[in-house]
Protein backbone atom coordinates (compact mmCIF):
# COMPACT_ATOMS: atom_id res chain seq x y z
CA UNK A 1 0.00 0.00 0.00
CA UNK A 2 1.34 3.55 -1.06
CA UNK A 3 0.71 6.28 1.41
CA UNK A 4 -1.29 9.35 0.16
CA UNK A 5 -1.50 12.34 2.53
CA UNK A 6 -4.97 14.14 1.66
CA UNK A 7 -4.34 17.89 3.25
CA UNK A 8 -8.15 18.54 4.38
CA UNK A 9 -10.20 19.53 7.44
CA UNK A 10 -13.27 18.00 5.62
CA UNK A 11 -13.31 14.24 7.24
CA UNK A 12 -16.60 13.48 4.74
CA UNK A 13 -13.98 14.16 1.75
CA UNK A 14 -11.34 12.26 3.78
CA UNK A 15 -13.59 8.88 4.31
CA UNK A 16 -14.61 9.47 0.63
CA UNK A 17 -11.28 9.62 -0.63
CA UNK A 18 -10.18 6.65 1.47
CA UNK A 19 -12.93 4.46 0.31
CA UNK A 20 -12.21 5.55 -3.51
CA UNK A 21 -8.36 5.01 -3.90
CA UNK A 22 -8.29 2.03 -1.43
CA UNK A 23 -8.84 -0.70 -4.08
CA UNK A 24 -5.99 0.87 -5.94
CA UNK A 25 -3.44 0.10 -3.28
CA UNK A 26 -3.26 3.64 -1.94
CA UNK A 27 -3.69 4.57 1.91
CA UNK A 28 -4.98 8.10 2.50
CA UNK A 29 -3.87 9.44 5.53
CA UNK A 30 -5.40 12.88 6.63
CA UNK A 31 -3.30 15.71 7.20
CA UNK A 32 -4.81 19.02 8.93
CA UNK A 33 -2.53 21.33 8.70
CA UNK A 34 -4.48 24.10 7.06
CA UNK A 35 -3.33 26.38 4.08
CA UNK A 36 -4.24 29.78 2.50
CA UNK A 37 -7.01 29.60 -0.04
CA UNK A 38 -6.60 32.96 -2.59
CA UNK A 39 -8.98 34.94 -4.18
CA UNK A 40 -9.42 33.63 -7.70
CA UNK A 41 -12.02 33.22 -10.53
CA UNK A 42 -11.72 29.17 -11.05
CA UNK A 43 -10.60 26.05 -8.77
CA UNK A 44 -7.73 25.02 -10.64
CA UNK A 45 -6.17 28.91 -9.50
CA UNK A 46 -7.03 27.99 -5.98
CA UNK A 47 -5.53 24.61 -5.83
CA UNK A 48 -2.64 25.27 -8.01
CA UNK A 49 -1.59 28.40 -5.75
CA UNK A 50 -2.22 26.56 -3.05
CA UNK A 51 0.40 23.54 -3.57
CA UNK A 52 2.88 26.27 -4.01
CA UNK A 53 2.49 27.36 -0.22
CA UNK A 54 2.42 23.77 0.95
CA UNK A 55 5.55 22.76 -1.28
CA UNK A 56 7.22 25.17 0.94
CA UNK A 57 6.72 23.79 4.43
CA UNK A 58 5.80 20.02 3.23
CA UNK A 59 8.81 17.58 1.59
CA UNK A 60 6.83 14.82 1.12
CA UNK A 61 3.78 13.92 -1.74
CA UNK A 62 0.44 15.24 -0.86
CA UNK A 63 -3.12 15.89 -2.13
CA UNK A 64 -5.49 19.03 -1.73
CA UNK A 65 -9.20 19.35 -3.58
CA UNK A 66 -11.44 22.30 -3.87
CA UNK A 67 -14.95 22.33 -5.18
CA UNK A 68 -17.52 24.39 -6.08
CA UNK A 69 -20.85 24.88 -7.42
CA UNK A 70 -21.10 27.21 -10.73
CA UNK A 71 -24.73 28.26 -11.91
CA UNK A 72 -25.02 29.45 -15.77
CA UNK A 73 -27.55 32.16 -15.11
CA UNK A 74 -25.34 33.73 -12.16
CA UNK A 75 -22.26 34.01 -14.54
CA UNK A 76 -21.06 31.37 -12.23
CA UNK A 77 -21.82 32.30 -8.84
CA UNK A 78 -21.07 31.00 -6.22
CA UNK A 79 -18.33 29.59 -7.67
CA UNK A 80 -15.22 29.29 -6.12
CA UNK A 81 -16.90 30.78 -2.97
CA UNK A 82 -19.77 28.29 -2.65
CA UNK A 83 -18.73 27.61 1.38
CA UNK A 84 -19.00 31.04 1.77
CA UNK A 85 -22.25 31.79 -0.09
CA UNK A 86 -23.73 28.50 1.70
CA UNK A 87 -23.02 29.99 4.67
CA UNK A 88 -24.14 34.05 4.31
CA UNK A 89 -27.45 34.05 1.82
CA UNK A 90 -27.89 29.97 2.10
CA UNK A 91 -29.72 27.29 -0.29
CA UNK A 92 -33.05 30.07 0.21
CA UNK A 93 -30.67 32.98 -1.18
CA UNK A 94 -29.78 31.08 -4.43
CA UNK A 95 -33.23 30.08 -5.19
CA UNK A 96 -34.52 33.52 -4.81
CA UNK A 97 -31.82 35.17 -7.07
CA UNK A 98 -32.92 32.08 -9.50
CA UNK A 99 -36.80 32.90 -8.95
CA UNK A 100 -38.65 33.85 -12.48
CA UNK A 101 -35.03 32.31 -14.10
CA UNK A 102 -35.87 29.67 -17.04
CA UNK A 103 -32.24 28.78 -17.25
CA UNK A 104 -31.26 27.18 -14.49
CA UNK A 105 -28.16 25.33 -15.57
CA UNK A 106 -25.13 24.54 -13.13
CA UNK A 107 -22.34 22.47 -12.71
CA UNK A 108 -20.76 20.91 -9.75
CA UNK A 109 -16.78 20.60 -10.14
CA UNK A 110 -14.27 19.31 -8.10
CA UNK A 111 -10.54 19.89 -8.42
CA UNK A 112 -7.90 18.00 -7.01
CA UNK A 113 -4.41 18.37 -7.13
CA UNK A 114 -0.94 15.85 -6.39
CA UNK A 115 2.56 16.72 -5.77
CA UNK A 116 5.51 15.08 -5.06
CA UNK A 117 8.89 16.14 -4.73
CA UNK A 118 11.25 16.49 -8.16
CA UNK A 119 7.38 15.54 -9.99
CA UNK A 120 5.11 18.01 -12.10
CA UNK A 121 1.98 18.99 -10.14
CA UNK A 122 -1.17 17.00 -11.11
CA UNK A 123 -4.51 19.03 -11.68
CA UNK A 124 -7.81 17.23 -12.54
CA UNK A 125 -11.04 18.33 -12.81
CA UNK A 126 -14.42 16.28 -12.19
CA UNK A 127 -17.62 17.90 -12.94
CA UNK A 128 -21.08 17.25 -12.80
CA UNK A 129 -23.72 18.73 -15.02
CA UNK A 130 -27.24 19.76 -13.80
CA UNK A 131 -29.73 21.85 -12.82
CA UNK A 132 -30.77 24.20 -10.22
CA UNK A 133 -34.33 23.14 -8.78
CA UNK A 134 -37.45 25.46 -7.92
CA UNK A 135 -37.16 24.55 -3.88
CA UNK A 136 -35.08 22.94 -1.44
CA UNK A 137 -35.85 18.78 -1.56
CA UNK A 138 -34.10 15.88 0.42
CA UNK A 139 -32.52 15.50 3.93
CA UNK A 140 -29.45 13.66 2.78
CA UNK A 141 -25.75 14.99 1.46
CA UNK A 142 -24.50 18.76 2.35
CA UNK A 143 -23.95 21.71 1.24
CA UNK A 144 -26.03 22.42 -1.98
CA UNK A 145 -27.20 18.92 -2.28
CA UNK A 146 -30.85 19.74 -1.49
CA UNK A 147 -31.11 21.85 -5.23
CA UNK A 148 -28.90 20.40 -7.80
CA UNK A 149 -30.63 17.99 -9.83
CA UNK A 150 -28.01 16.19 -12.60
CA UNK A 151 -28.90 15.62 -15.62
CA UNK A 152 -31.17 13.45 -17.06
CA UNK A 153 -32.39 12.81 -13.14
CA UNK A 154 -35.47 13.77 -11.36
CA UNK A 155 -34.30 13.71 -7.84
CA UNK A 156 -32.09 16.25 -6.37
CA UNK A 157 -28.54 14.97 -4.74
CA UNK A 158 -30.09 15.23 -1.23
CA UNK A 159 -33.22 12.86 -2.17
CA UNK A 160 -30.20 10.45 -3.27
CA UNK A 161 -28.25 7.89 -1.16
CA UNK A 162 -24.71 7.96 -1.42
CA UNK A 163 -24.35 5.61 -3.42
CA UNK A 164 -26.57 6.66 -5.96
CA UNK A 165 -25.01 10.46 -5.70
CA UNK A 166 -21.58 9.00 -5.78
CA UNK A 167 -22.39 7.53 -9.86
CA UNK A 168 -22.80 11.20 -10.44
CA UNK A 169 -20.20 12.86 -8.37
CA UNK A 170 -18.07 15.52 -9.56
CA UNK A 171 -15.39 14.55 -6.72
CA UNK A 172 -15.63 11.36 -7.48
CA UNK A 173 -14.87 11.49 -10.85
CA UNK A 174 -12.10 13.75 -10.28
CA UNK A 175 -10.78 10.79 -8.10
CA UNK A 176 -10.76 8.59 -10.83
CA UNK A 177 -9.14 10.98 -13.07
CA UNK A 178 -6.21 11.10 -10.07
CA UNK A 179 -6.09 7.53 -10.18
CA UNK A 180 -5.42 6.99 -13.54
CA UNK A 181 -2.77 9.99 -14.26
CA UNK A 182 -1.38 8.62 -10.81
CA UNK A 183 -1.31 4.82 -12.02
CA UNK A 184 0.62 6.36 -15.40
CA UNK A 185 3.32 8.28 -13.71
CA UNK A 186 4.16 5.04 -11.58
CA UNK B 1 7.48 65.10 1.28
CA UNK B 2 7.67 61.72 2.01
CA UNK B 3 6.89 59.25 -0.32
CA UNK B 4 4.12 56.85 -0.31
CA UNK B 5 3.81 53.59 -2.50
CA UNK B 6 0.44 52.51 -2.46
CA UNK B 7 0.11 48.84 -3.64
CA UNK B 8 -2.75 48.59 -5.84
CA UNK B 9 -4.20 48.41 -9.17
CA UNK B 10 -6.87 50.69 -8.65
CA UNK B 11 -6.37 54.13 -10.28
CA UNK B 12 -9.36 55.97 -8.36
CA UNK B 13 -8.24 54.21 -4.85
CA UNK B 14 -4.80 56.01 -6.21
CA UNK B 15 -5.97 59.61 -6.95
CA UNK B 16 -8.31 59.47 -3.68
CA UNK B 17 -5.18 58.16 -1.35
CA UNK B 18 -3.05 60.83 -3.11
CA UNK B 19 -5.50 63.55 -2.55
CA UNK B 20 -5.69 63.06 0.89
CA UNK B 21 -2.57 62.31 1.96
CA UNK B 22 -0.95 65.70 -0.13
CA UNK B 23 -1.67 68.33 2.63
CA UNK B 24 0.07 66.25 5.46
CA UNK B 25 3.30 65.88 3.35
CA UNK B 26 3.01 62.91 1.88
CA UNK B 27 3.68 62.17 -1.97
CA UNK B 28 1.66 58.68 -3.20
CA UNK B 29 3.33 56.38 -5.74
CA UNK B 30 0.90 53.98 -7.55
CA UNK B 31 2.79 50.79 -7.38
CA UNK B 32 1.13 47.97 -9.22
CA UNK B 33 3.01 44.70 -8.12
CA UNK B 34 -0.16 42.63 -7.86
CA UNK B 35 -0.54 40.58 -4.67
CA UNK B 36 -2.54 37.58 -3.39
CA UNK B 37 -5.64 37.88 -1.55
CA UNK B 38 -7.08 34.91 0.58
CA UNK B 39 -10.18 33.99 1.29
CA UNK B 40 -10.96 35.35 4.53
CA UNK B 41 -13.98 36.31 6.92
CA UNK B 42 -12.57 39.86 7.54
CA UNK B 43 -10.73 42.02 5.34
CA UNK B 44 -8.06 43.02 8.06
CA UNK B 45 -7.28 39.16 7.73
CA UNK B 46 -7.01 39.74 3.86
CA UNK B 47 -5.08 42.83 4.44
CA UNK B 48 -2.87 41.21 7.14
CA UNK B 49 -1.92 37.93 5.34
CA UNK B 50 -1.00 40.04 1.84
CA UNK B 51 1.11 42.48 3.76
CA UNK B 52 3.30 39.15 4.55
CA UNK B 53 3.50 38.44 1.53
CA UNK B 54 4.44 41.61 0.12
CA UNK B 55 7.32 41.62 2.44
CA UNK B 56 8.85 38.90 0.90
CA UNK B 57 9.51 40.82 -2.05
CA UNK B 58 9.14 44.46 -1.32
CA UNK B 59 11.83 45.97 1.51
CA UNK B 60 10.18 49.52 2.03
CA UNK B 61 7.81 51.08 3.08
CA UNK B 62 3.90 50.41 1.40
CA UNK B 63 0.25 50.55 2.19
CA UNK B 64 -2.44 48.57 0.97
CA UNK B 65 -6.23 48.95 0.73
CA UNK B 66 -9.03 46.64 0.95
CA UNK B 67 -12.74 47.35 1.10
CA UNK B 68 -16.50 45.60 0.70
CA UNK B 69 -20.02 46.06 1.77
CA UNK B 70 -21.63 43.98 4.85
CA UNK B 71 -25.28 43.66 4.94
CA UNK B 72 -26.54 42.72 7.90
CA UNK B 73 -29.69 40.37 7.18
CA UNK B 74 -27.37 38.88 4.49
CA UNK B 75 -25.34 37.85 7.88
CA UNK B 76 -22.23 40.16 6.30
CA UNK B 77 -22.54 39.15 2.52
CA UNK B 78 -21.03 40.13 -0.04
CA UNK B 79 -18.25 40.95 2.46
CA UNK B 80 -15.30 40.62 1.55
CA UNK B 81 -16.04 39.77 -2.25
CA UNK B 82 -17.84 42.06 -2.88
CA UNK B 83 -15.84 42.68 -6.00
CA UNK B 84 -16.61 39.08 -7.42
CA UNK B 85 -20.39 39.65 -6.33
CA UNK B 86 -20.83 43.01 -7.82
CA UNK B 87 -19.57 41.25 -10.75
CA UNK B 88 -21.71 38.27 -10.88
CA UNK B 89 -24.91 38.61 -9.62
CA UNK B 90 -24.60 42.21 -9.35
CA UNK B 91 -27.20 45.08 -7.99
CA UNK B 92 -30.14 43.37 -8.91
CA UNK B 93 -28.98 40.20 -7.47
CA UNK B 94 -28.34 42.32 -4.16
CA UNK B 95 -32.05 44.03 -3.90
CA UNK B 96 -33.27 40.95 -5.01
CA UNK B 97 -32.00 38.77 -1.67
CA UNK B 98 -33.76 41.51 0.06
CA UNK B 99 -37.05 42.02 -1.21
CA UNK B 100 -39.43 42.28 0.97
CA UNK B 101 -36.55 42.03 4.07
CA UNK B 102 -37.31 44.94 6.77
CA UNK B 103 -33.92 45.03 7.92
CA UNK B 104 -31.76 46.69 5.45
CA UNK B 105 -28.79 47.69 7.47
CA UNK B 106 -25.54 47.69 6.11
CA UNK B 107 -21.94 48.93 6.55
CA UNK B 108 -18.99 50.17 3.86
CA UNK B 109 -15.72 48.85 5.59
CA UNK B 110 -12.39 50.19 4.50
CA UNK B 111 -8.98 48.68 5.72
CA UNK B 112 -5.67 50.07 4.82
CA UNK B 113 -1.94 48.59 6.22
CA UNK B 114 0.70 50.48 5.88
CA UNK B 115 3.96 48.12 6.19
CA UNK B 116 7.47 49.76 7.09
CA UNK B 117 10.64 47.66 7.84
CA UNK B 118 11.51 47.17 11.65
CA UNK B 119 8.49 48.76 12.26
CA UNK B 120 5.05 46.88 13.46
CA UNK B 121 2.63 47.10 10.18
CA UNK B 122 -0.38 49.70 10.88
CA UNK B 123 -3.64 48.57 10.07
CA UNK B 124 -6.72 50.84 9.99
CA UNK B 125 -10.31 50.45 9.91
CA UNK B 126 -12.97 53.12 8.34
CA UNK B 127 -16.53 52.73 8.36
CA UNK B 128 -19.54 54.27 7.00
CA UNK B 129 -22.81 52.92 8.04
CA UNK B 130 -26.44 52.95 6.41
CA UNK B 131 -29.09 51.05 4.64
CA UNK B 132 -29.52 49.38 1.52
CA UNK B 133 -32.35 51.35 -0.75
CA UNK B 134 -35.37 49.70 -2.80
CA UNK B 135 -33.95 50.31 -6.19
CA UNK B 136 -30.76 51.58 -8.04
CA UNK B 137 -30.62 55.16 -7.48
CA UNK B 138 -28.31 57.82 -9.41
CA UNK B 139 -25.29 57.79 -11.96
CA UNK B 140 -22.44 59.16 -9.41
CA UNK B 141 -19.61 56.34 -7.76
CA UNK B 142 -19.10 52.99 -8.66
CA UNK B 143 -19.68 49.09 -7.48
CA UNK B 144 -22.35 49.14 -4.44
CA UNK B 145 -22.74 53.32 -4.37
CA UNK B 146 -26.17 53.18 -6.16
CA UNK B 147 -27.86 51.20 -3.75
CA UNK B 148 -26.37 52.30 -0.36
CA UNK B 149 -27.98 55.10 1.89
CA UNK B 150 -25.66 56.51 4.45
CA UNK B 151 -26.95 56.77 7.86
CA UNK B 152 -29.44 59.97 8.12
CA UNK B 153 -29.00 60.69 4.55
CA UNK B 154 -31.88 60.48 1.94
CA UNK B 155 -29.41 60.22 -1.15
CA UNK B 156 -27.72 57.20 -2.49
CA UNK B 157 -23.67 57.37 -2.79
CA UNK B 158 -24.90 57.51 -6.47
CA UNK B 159 -26.74 60.20 -6.38
CA UNK B 160 -24.27 62.48 -4.68
CA UNK B 161 -21.13 64.36 -5.92
CA UNK B 162 -17.56 63.20 -4.76
CA UNK B 163 -17.48 66.02 -2.44
CA UNK B 164 -20.38 65.23 -0.64
CA UNK B 165 -19.81 60.99 -0.78
CA UNK B 166 -16.24 61.66 1.04
CA UNK B 167 -18.02 63.47 4.18
CA UNK B 168 -19.42 60.09 4.93
CA UNK B 169 -16.38 57.80 2.71
CA UNK B 170 -15.57 54.47 4.60
CA UNK B 171 -12.23 54.88 2.50
CA UNK B 172 -11.51 58.70 3.70
CA UNK B 173 -12.02 57.96 6.97
CA UNK B 174 -9.71 55.06 7.39
CA UNK B 175 -7.38 57.22 5.32
CA UNK B 176 -7.45 59.93 8.16
CA UNK B 177 -7.03 57.21 10.57
CA UNK B 178 -3.78 56.49 9.04
CA UNK B 179 -2.76 59.73 8.58
CA UNK B 180 -3.04 60.46 12.49
CA UNK B 181 -1.13 57.19 13.65
CA UNK B 182 1.40 57.70 10.80
CA UNK B 183 2.00 61.63 12.42
CA UNK B 184 2.11 59.36 15.79
CA UNK B 185 4.65 57.02 14.81
CA UNK B 186 6.58 59.22 12.86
Amino acid sequence: MTQLYFITGNKGKFHEAAEKLRPYGYTVVQNDIGYPEIQAESLTDVVTWAVSDIQKRVNHAFMIEDAGLFIEPLKGFPGVYSKYVFFTIGLSGILRLLRSEENRKAVFRSVYAYSKPGRKTLVVTGECIGTIAKQQRGGHGFGYDPIFIPRNEEKTFGEMSMEEKNQFSHRAKALEKLIAALNKNK
